[in-house]
């Protein structure tokens, strides 16, 4: 018996292939991270085997690393190419202005990193991650420096937001980001002015990067039941 | 013979022997960091050894724990107590609203979550380091992940800045701060707004924190040779 959700996995794995029909022979390319991401790695693998496609490519995190290892992509670093040609990664939620929130796997801070030094930012993602308001039902993941995490949680408490430690499994406490940081889930409920709460959350000393993406995708494609829908930044 | 600028040290422990006046008894004190900010430690050993004067200390950086520990202040964490009742620091500019830059020491991301979790702040400075203008021959350091350099590098030279990568003495490559990242210091010139370039800085993802310190202090205490000037927040 099927599971209930597999157009799901279907959808990741059809907009994966078809954002990957973006990538150019010399490209350096942005690879993000999470689970429809790595669809998107394995695709540009598969078209270096049998294309003979060039380009080389930055990871978002370690897993976004071992998993371009695996599927032979050549890799290089912002040092060599602090520009971007294309990046493409997926998103928790996403909004028809294409504003999203990121983080749910904790790669948040070098998405941004990466998303900022990219001339052109593709979304992948299953319609489920689609929403008129960012915010309802989703938390924004915020990494944060361990020595000042007291400090921020009062801080967004402040702002309205409710914060939640990020806890590990296979590992004892809480989780330890890529850059050797914690992250913490905040539920703001619906927001209206994403980029205004970005901008006090940025304000706040000690936080490292939050999972507000503003204006930073182009395109997004969304892939559903009936197919594959593409958004464009208006 | 003595140096021609002893005055400038004796300034330094003059006012951290005032400013350490402010502490009281059971207070939660924020150390700040570098040549004057290690006179207030002393300071406070002094007053705990003979006074008996309890306090809790919560150190800025690696050089200030040390320092804590060899004067016997006892140690705490924001973990402890997310609000600090006073901390004490040093400046390497600051004008007359008492906004500063920081960072010489490599510590401004710690001083400044430090100082955001403070009630009050009192800056310790010789009157070297007054100015009417913030950045007039004085870089602004600012922590950037080193995943990120590059980037944040051409994304500062965008904004007119001149960015010089910090490097290591005692060890090859760059410093690497007590947060494990990098530090360049940018010349930006005379800036008129820095709450406008601070504001433009915290939204580039990769920069972990600018040594731009605005509305910050409340007080500062400023030593030259004719004794001690006391600033304050207008």
């Amino acid at each position: 018996m099927k599971p209930k959700q597999d157009w799901k996995e279907q959808a990741k794995r059809a907009v994966a292939k078809e954002a990957v029909k973006n990538v150019k022979n010399g490209f350096i390319l942005g690879l993000g991270s999470g689970s429809t991401a790595a669809y998107v790695i394995k695709e540009i693998g598969k078209r270096i085997q049998t294309e003979n496609l060039k380009v080389y490519a930055i990871p978002t995190s370690y897993q976004a690393m071992l998993l371009a290892v695996e599927n032979r992509i050549p890799l290089t670093t912002l040092y060599e190419y602090p520009e971007i040609d294309l990046t493409i990664d997926g998103a928790d939620q996403i909004d028809k202005n294409l504003n999203m929130i990121k983080g749910g796997g904790a790669a948040l801070t070098r998405e941004k990193i990466v998303a900022s030094a990219s001339k052109k930012v593709l979304i992948v993602a299953d319609e489920t991650k689609l929403t008129d308001k960012l915010g309802k039902n989703c938390p924004v993941p915020i990494e944060v420096l361990p020595f000042a995490l007291p400090h921020v949680i009062k801080k967004i408490e402040k702002l309205g937001g409710k914060p939640v430690l990020r806890q590990a499994k296979n590992k004892v406490g809480p989780i330890i980001t890529d850059n050797g940081n914690s992250i913490i889930d905040v539920d703001f409920g619906i927001m209206e002015i994403p980029e205004k709460l970005e901008s006090l959350l940025k304000s706040i000393p000690g936080i490292v990067e939050t999972g507000l993406f503003i204006n930073m995708a182009d395109t997004a494609l969304i892939g559903g039941e009936k197919g594959i829908k593409r958004l464009k930044k208006v």
